[in-house]
């Protein structure tokens, strides 16, 4: 799988270490490209033999998954003015639309959700909610607990949600299918509390949301 | 602490059980008498010694924690029939105002809780949010894939929130604090996607959320 990740910060080396441990080509842009390149490099360094490069904005053409690794609403602007090259593509939207400036609600109005709001903006893309849940530091070592990270995947399109799950369960991650896309709004929801109790818990970014067993 | 629970099904037989297990008095209480000393008789048979009784709703008086273990809107209803009663009380609202005829959406408006609305209904109370994302068949054994189980806690009042972190602790639970009852709508969003979940993932409703490590 060609496996494009939209973004260079912290989530992208999560999802880009995992997708490269699945076995999968993983393309890295970046509006600055030099961030996309050094990336690249430090998975390449982090995974030898494995194929991370960075990528201009044509990569999507042969992706089979283009990660939007992006805060919201930059992601949802992005998937807008892509929304030609996105059309028919699976798009994986990993938000948190979490209003930093009170940490106490959202900014996408209730009864929505960032996931909808970007499949609004591109709307022959097939988009699925995915890696919202996980914090970008257990997705480096792929388990919390001494177990493998539970990530939650909600989506309309049933074939791009089998292209999430497969890039999942091939990354050593278990892939929890909780149904359409609207799903998401309960995804953000609790990711939000999770992210709201951090400091309080005590729990330093490192915990994880999960479904036992 | 003398522990009154409301209703006499598989929720309260759930939370009595831990109760219990944590040296409390209960005290069940049910429209049907007949229900809570069937179950009064039950849980004490479950645990010999165990102080567990049914009770008229005067018990309300010099109880330590009111716990509604009603669906929405019936907890509702009688949090204001009780709300005299119940002034100055700690009271525990477990609901998941799921909207049974659709598997698809809250009851209540986005925006706000189950929980929110019981201290509407009963506003001298003390409510808290806990017990939500437990099910019944777990909370009786008291843990899942051998962890004790999370019961995430939400409320206004900090006095009562201590209460029931003790009530949870003295049960052999992990307590987790997650802020203001305002927090009541992500729980409750999150457990409905949860329920919603369980025949699509094949949990058969024996399955816990929980927060890793």
């Amino acid at each position: 799988m060609i496996v494009t990740i939209v973004g260079a910060g912290n989530m992208a080396r999560g999802i880009g270490t995992r997708a490269l441990a699945g076995g999968h080509s993983v393309r890295l842009h970046d509006r600055d490209r030099a961030k996309a390149e050094d990336l690249a490099a430090a998975l390449g360094r982090a995974a030898p033999g494995s194929d991370a490069t960075a990528a201009d904005a044509d990569t999507v053409a042969d992706s089979d998954v283009v990660v939007l690794a992006l805060p919201y609403p930059a992601g949802r602007d992005l998937a807008a003015a892509w929304a030609g090259a996105l059309a028919g593509k699976a798009v994986v939207d990993i938000s948190n639309p979490v209003d930093f400036t009170t940490f106490d609600s959202l900014v996408v109005p209730p009864g929505t959700s960032a996931a909808e709001q970007i499949a609004a903006a591109a709307p022959e893309s097939r988009v699925v909610k995915a890696f919202n849940t996980t914090f970008a530091g257990p997705l480096v070592t792929g388990e919390v607990a001494g177990r493998p990270l539970d990530v939650f995947i909600a989506g309309d399109d049933d074939t791009a949600k089998r292209t999430v799950t497969e890039l999942v369960s091939a990354a050593g991650l278990r892939p929890l299918d909780v149904g359409p896309l609207r799903r998401a709004r309960e995804l953000e929801a609790f990711q939000f509390l999770h992210m709201a109790s951090q400091e309080r818990l005590g729990l330093n970014w490192s915990s994880a949301v999960a479904i036992l067993p």
